[in-house]
């Protein structure tokens, strides 16, 4: 049989087709069980952990009427397959980052973060208050797909390095793990880059297949032992300024869910954007305490000018090309995502910044 | 008839009353209808609209299950007796800023944001991930009440004057308008500080009352119209590097809510905050835009170093004495907020901080 055809018609027989027929006072009387697919390994720090607190919280605030019952990476589906399996229907919602199907259009990217792009309070403004939601509606139609924002690592690390970096020059040819658009802008400085999944980086590090790599932030990196071969830690990313997270529904069935079901997934997503951002902005400093002061890692705030100038140079031709594109989609998403960019970047850099800047220097308490 | 009586009886004899007295399950087979006050005036921009959005998201998850009623300002009682309301009774939710309840428990100002303290996302590692919550809780509960946290507004902008500073001399007996715990900042360092609501502050500036005042950001300020009265806008506080707002229920009317209806209330007030903090993130760079191009207002992205270090000692100086309160609550609470922002803001500054100075500095699209 058929995998999809066999998959499909699974789900027909399972309770989550009862949405898509039968009208909304009906399901409301009896318990419909979903599927969540997960990019991310069981409890996995912040993100995986998140996933989880997500289908509880919609499950408890709809006392069990809608059950959402999570697979980790690999429980169903491997986890690049999760946006797949809402699409073929085995499963109703998947929770991963939207740059994941950056195959189906790159415009997905900037729902997830891209290079020099929006802080993770920047993105809520623009998908919140500035049409970001309605552009992301547009792309996911395609698929018939409905997405929410549902986490965020805030800003992560900038990675794990050998040796210590002067300049631009330190980069040619280094073998350097970093997916997405930010890989993009990491090869036109003259990085050899490649992607691979988290659980491999150790060994490709230990082994010298990889010099060096980005993964997550202290919190997760922590975990997989990065410190162990790479003794020099930059803590902050000019590729990754925020991650969000996505939660992706079958929009078809979701619409036919209750309409305050809709609003429980809806506000519960969003509680769930706020709570991994925060269990964050707590645990990566906890970490990279750790980090420094167990295990003797050199924290450097900030990569050296000459590769923070050519990466804003590399990643606003990036942007430009994207803005270019022959998608109307693709290219509405960069037009939008700049203009917004240039507007809320002017309380982070012009407000936020100022206190941050006047409290490091002056607060000691 | 004593007031709060008759108001005691009349909630006694409205729906409210039933949350108390009926069983879980006979609540959730009828519609219940809750009041909530506010501080904040109707339709006051990012936190009265806030405010409304929550009651609303309550009601729409619900399905009219909890239907909350908002009374904004002055429409059941004057604002800053929001909190006394749900005390005697006379409504069950009260929305507003914790630091406004300073004399019940000056611990209280720590929910909303003090001088050179955390940043909205630092509160929220805090209040959700750092022992934060389960201490607001124990303040609270010498009252009967519960407090979520409900909104954000971010930093806040530092203020309006008529002249440029050039340094701490120049603060010397101006007269200023700030509250709360970073109007001791200001006093400390030598304005003359007066508290006022912020429909008064205009006719004051303009009389010339008031040398000078803050409120709260562009988004707000720029309705007020203080740029017809002062040029000179410094757009980064450090009293308010972030303010947040509360929901706060009666406890035992929360507690005898069905469970899920409990995990919806908890879920919007966590939505709404992001949501809330999202839209300064949008509005008030916008807003900002409109004053400097079409007011002529004259943008200062900080106070002078003499001020800014004057301010973090008195800053520090009033954390040490609230440490050092006999109030073991109050003591307790300052020891956990100084002990959390020293981790928080290890994040907060070398890792977010290195992005958005990159950015500033290198990114021109």
């Amino acid at each position: 049989m058929d995998r999809r055809l066999f998959l499909k018609t699974s789900a027909l027989g399972g309770t989550a087709a009862a949405a898509t027929t039968l009208a909304a006072p009906a399901i409301a009387q009896g318990n419909i069980t979903w599927r969540m697919v997960t990019t991310w390994p069981k409890n996995f720090p912040g993100l995986g952990v998140g996933a989880q607190r997500l289908a509880d919280r919609i499950t408890a605030a709809t006392d069990g009427g809608l059950t959402v019952q999570l697979f980790a990476a690999g429980e169903m589906v491997p986890p690049l397959q999760a946006l797949d399996a809402v699409i073929d229907q085995s499963a109703e919602m998947s929770h991963g980052a939207a740059y994941y199907w950056q195959n189906k259009s790159v415009g997905l990217s900037f729902f997830t973060g891209v290079p020099f792009g929006m802080t993770s309070r920047e993105l809520t403004a623009w998908v919140r208050h500035m049409g970001g939601q309605e552009i992301w509606d547009d792309i996911y139609d395609q698929f018939g797909l409905q997405g929410f924002l549902s986490g965020d690592t805030g800003t992560q690390a900038g990675g794990w390095f050998q040796k210590e970096l002067t300049g631009v020059e330190d980069l040619q040819g280094l073998r350097f793990r970093t997916p997405g658009l930010g890989g993009q802008v990491w090869q036109k400085i003259g990085a050899s880059v490649t992607n691979m999944a988290g659980g491999e980086i150790f060994a490709a590090l230990q082994s010298g297949a990889l010099d060096a790599a980005e993964f997550v932030g202290p919190y997760n990196d922590l975990a997989l032992g990065f410190h162990q071969v790479c003794k020099h830690y930059y803590t902050s990313s000019f590729t990754e300024p925020g991650l969000a997270t996505e939660l992706v529904v079958d929009k078809a069935k979701f619409q036919a869910l209750p309409k305050n079901y809709q609003e429980i997934v809806k506000s519960c997503c969003a509680a769930e954007y706020d709570n991994v951002a925060a269990d964050f902005a707590a645990n990566d400093p906890r970490a990279l305490q750790t980090l420094k002061n167990d295990h003797g890692v050199i924290l450097h705030p900030n990569f050296p000018d000459s590769i923070l100038e050519g990466a804003a140079q590399a990643a606003s031709e990036l942007l430009t090309e994207l803005r270019d594109s022959s998608d109307p989609l693709v290219k509405r998403t960069t037009e939008s995502f700049i203009e917004t960019l240039n507007i809320v970047r002017q309380k982070t850099e012009g407000t936020d910044s100022g206190f941050v800047a006047a409290r490091e220097k002056y607060l000691k308490i």
